[in-house]
């Protein structure tokens, strides 16, 4: 029997944006930071939760504060029971009411719950001496279903349902579980694609990222049209014809630009556009869905939860599925989206870079493969090589494959060296508060 | 020549959840609150611009941490210049693109910059000596639109259709505004319909609302079905056959238990039922409205942005629009809000009560009956009687209608005797406090 401690947090924010890496058409001067948070029990084995919420900079503060808001639900208890009730942990963050008016279930208080929530986990995992996605892979059906809140999926995805899919991927679990420790799991890079690097810097990157290994780039547009037209075709043809090209406009444009813009760049083959325009909209995405066509949309590392995807699914609006890991309220509400992807059928290719976005979500995928869609066909986990020395136990790429993390936890464990040394404290090194001082 | 010298916040609670007024299907326990913001500058005038997020308890410090956040934005800032264009000043709150990845345009920092926004407009009203909704309902209609984010609304409303629609409504101004200050404008009032009331106390308030003039009175419902079928059988006994009856589930149910439920409650001749269920759910809204139909569907007080809105119009997922004056980024947002009602022909019926939302919301009503629909017809603005003496201009209600406020302002201000002595520190008086000590 342990007691939870302390939910502490921190405020770590890196001065990316002297570098432009991670610029785009909407973000043009990110600082890469985490909203931290640390949970401390008084058990013997001394071992922690980490958790943390991915933001671009300012706001991180306010992102810590509303970690802050959520300790009463966990100071003080016993440490067990929440661990040991995952599903009713979560639902009792998410439907505490005051909090939830703060939403409902989308933004900072939002991303506040998922931090906590992937804390909790990651305490669960290196008590259970399992990273994350082969604690998951080894739950039953009826446990991974008890995870979700099933609160308006029902329309689309019932727990019976759910347990169908689940079940369908028992067998063959050990075989893929054996298979991703010896493979890993395909990824692809946005490294040479940022829109603040010259062409020179694009054309050495994407051969650089075909040498790797990597069958697949992913390129910002949507600041110049022309610019873009030049940037697909320098990529083009560093990469050849073999490597896949994808697209991302950041939510640049409205219905008309979007597919207009696109029709452009068609002749370079590419296989997605990703966020075309705003994360809310999916009616429009679903009308640049068939404006863009053969083109597939790709969406969701904006998308506030579970109901959102859901309406993407159901009106077709999105064919590449982009879960992130810090946007929604951790791995719980997760896997309510892998397995409204699996409904559908729609592939699940999440979006990572930032701060230990890759190193997160991974084992989503992961988790996805052994124990959900049970494949990997058409699936590819963003990866961006920045930022990852700062992590205990930091991604591995070979051949431009995921390795799979085989250390407990849930992966966004940061160095605490790191955490201290990119501690905020408001100063002219970041860019962005020198230009509004 | 005058300059922003402070944007000065404020966490202030009222302890509401001791009388259960407020409470409903999903929110048992709400101490309404404000996270209050006032905007100071060196003028000789003296005069401030006030303006708040409510919210029901708990996170109202996430909610000041997030108005906190914008400072930088107004401090120190030329105040005419932001005042004379404020299109363009809440264009920029908006796209402070790092502060934008926490919604992005939704939850805390979206209501944080509506509060901004807000004590911006009232600070230029009480410069022009005008309430809000005369001042904006004096503005030519090229001014309006610019005042507009068009962004991701062009598909179905563009600037010169916002155009047409606002100047097909100048003719008639001045009548209506002369109109509106004789005779004000209609209201509805939920005060007989919280859940946690007894039958008399329903009985009572109801019979009193007819009393009082009010035409159309709202029960909140979705806890027990019994109970709402005899709540709902007492009410329509207490105000006889003339007197709208509108129901509110709060968000309570999926697509298949509203349609299931509002069928038992049919017979009662139900004007709407409200969030029947997520405030996300454009799809589910829509097919709700088609299975409950005579029963029109009416939601937004917890629609995130325009984009949401503008969804819900495009599916017919509603038939009564319900803007809140402090869920979007502010003034401007709601008025392409109100824009989009116009182009779709919906009436807009404002969410009120809370602390302080009577008396914000009806300037835009009122803006809109003199400027955008050019009409009341199947319009009224929710009122609750509750916390309207913390104001420094409460609302006046005769026989049912809101009386046309004549003060300088957004009506947002709140006494300092009553931010002083609400002012939130810890304390077991707040029960949901005590409950989780």
């Amino acid at each position: 029997m342990s007691t939870i401690l302390a939910l502490e947090t921190s405020d770590v924010r890196f001065p990316t944006s002297t570098s432009l890496d991670g610029s785009d058409a909407m973000n043009l001067d990110p600082d890469y930071s985490a909203a931290y948070v640390r949970i401390v029990t008084d058990a013997e084995d001394g071992l922690e939760g980490h958790g943390f919420v991915f933001t671009i900079g300012r706001g991180n503060d306010v992102q810590v504060a509303a970690i802050q808001a959520l300790a009463h639900h966990v100071v003080g208890r016993n440490a067990e029971e929440l661990l040991a009730h995952m599903g009713a942990t979560s639902r009792e963050f998410l439907w505490d009411s005051q909090l939830r008016w703060l939403g409902p279930e989308k933004g900072v208080m939002h991303m506040a719950i998922g931090a906590v929530v992937n804390a909790l986990w990651d305490l669960k995992a290196k008590r259970a001496g399992l990273p994350v996605w082969q604690l998951l892979g080894r739950m039953s059906p009826a446990e991974i279903v008890e995870l979700v809140d099933f609160r308006y999926l029902e329309d689309v995805l019932t727990p019976e349902q759910a347990l169908d899919i689940l079940e369908a991927a028992v067998p063959g679990r050990a075989e893929r579980e054996a298979q991703l420790l010896q493979t890993g799991y395909p990824g692809y890079t946005t490294t040479p694609g940022w829109l603040g690097y010259s062409d020179e810097k694009l054309v050495r990157l994407a051969k650089e990222a075909v040498a790797d290994g990597f069958g697949m780039i992913k390129l910002k547009v949507g600041g110049n049209l022309q610019d873009d037209i030049r940037r697909l075709r320098l990529a083009r043809e560093a990469v050849g014809p073999d490597i896949l090209i994808g697209t991302d406009a950041n939510q640049r444009w409205g219905v008309t630009e979007a597919i207009e813009w696109m029709s452009h760049l068609a002749e370079f083959d590419v296989t997605w556009i990703e966020e075309p325009t705003s994360p809310d909209d999916v009616l429009a995405h679903a009308a640049i869905a068939r404006g863009v066509a053969p083109i597939r949309v790709a969406t969701g590392e904006h998308m506030a939860n579970r109901v959102m995807f859901k309406q993407f699914l159901q009106a077709d609006a999105l064919q590449v599925l982009q879960i992130d890991a810090s946007r929604v309220a951790g791995i719980n509400e997760n896997i309510a989206i892998l397995l409204l992807a699996a409904r559908f059928g729609v592939p699940v290719c999440p979006h990572a870079g930032g701060v230990g976005l890759c190193e997160a979500v991974q084992h989503l995928s992961m988790f996805d493969f052994v124990a959900v869609s049970g494949t990997t066909d058409g699936r590819v986990i963003e990866f961006v090589d920045h930022l990852h020395e700062h992590f205990v136990t930091p991604v591995v790429m070979e051949s431009g494959r995921y390795q799979t993390p085989t250390a407990p936890g849930n992966g966004m464990e940061m160095l605490p060296a790191s955490r201290a040394q990119y501690a905020y404290v408001p100063a002219p090194e970041f860019a962005s508060d020198a230009a509004l001082a």
